[in-house]
């Protein structure tokens, strides 16, 4: 059963592409890219921050980086239904790997790349 | 009001993170930059595809692309929930933004970056 | 005039890719993703470090993050090679529009993006 | 040896940010997503252009294109200045290694993620 919020803005985003003729260009590799790049616009807005900084933006800051979220989730969304994923399913499904694959008592404040655990 | 099935994904990162101490290193760069590399992953599977091959993947490709779409999601609801940010409420209203930016009798079938329209 | 080792390194890549038959996968927006993928290795193993840790890695990691440094100027030589770009001309180009972008009295210690400044 | 016009490169660099007061903002863990944040500019340059178009832009584009690289290469050899690495000697010896892991006769015409490969 679909999650009704997100399957609206999946509804939404779908019949805005369509309105446009747009999917000609929505290819999953296309809009792979399209994500990535927005996903840099975020990062940009945090490059020359201190991470403290990065915890405490300003309205101004907050309302710009609230739009950037909302475009990395639109791409995000459409690309999922283009790819036919649910992706809180798949969501759920990978938070019971990364439970597996970081124990508690065996991370517990140490963050580092999957990799650099020794499994 | 927010949405049932995000909002317990939102709850279930932050204690995911809670248990393993993880929030000190959670600052929303750092998470910026994890989102980031987790896109970069889902762009690997498709940077050697045609277009038309991302559109038709094989049953283990899509396995381990549908994994990828997880971890992004996982990020940006974790980064949201750090920044206060209700994502789709945020995608509503940037949604609203690209209607007005992008009006359908002017863009049909040319999709282009923002910028490179003339307003 | 070319510069000479860098000269060197495009005409070795060009025939690393043309031994493998690999110049049919090489079009431009084929090696943006690869290089935008190579850059995201970079940036993970950063995004738990803190920037003073960043300044001081140890060597394991900075023998990592060396090889992650090659494949971006790999894949940079790689695209300009196929477009046809002077890396080192464009470069000094584009310095010389940063030096006019940011005048010294106006940004001293303050780093933003440059969407940020009034013109 | 240092190759000459890099060298001259990374020292105008290291003057332009010394002149502004910069360097406080340059850890490496920050030009790294500078660096990202600019290869994403290249990549939103290409993402709906299909792999044909992208290896012939008309002229504007390629000058916008061009500008795209040299910020790459710039934070490229900022961030290896930074480190202390040798970029041409890293990139030498990274072809050395894709030498070894990429033999002619068994990738011939096939590109593939390395970790899609069995070794």
């Amino acid at each position: 059963m679909p999650n009704d919020e997100l399957e609206a803005l999946r509804q939404r985003l779908a019949a805005f592409a369509a309105d446009r003729d747009w999917d000609q260009f929505h290819a999953p590799k296309n809009l792979a890219m399209a994500l990535i790049a927005e996903c840099a616009e975020l990062v940009e807005h945090f490059q020359w921050l201190s991470e403290e900084q990065s915890t405490a933006l300003d309205e101004e800051k907050i309302a710009a980086v609230r739009l950037e979220l909302a475009d990395i989730l639109i791409y995000l969304v459409r690309i999922a239904d283009k790819l036919d994923v649910d992706l809180l399913a798949a969501a759920r499904d990978k938070i019971a790997i990364n439970e597996a694959r970081y124990p508690v008592d065996k991370v517990r404040g140490d963050a580092r790349r999957a990799s650099e655990y020794e499994i």
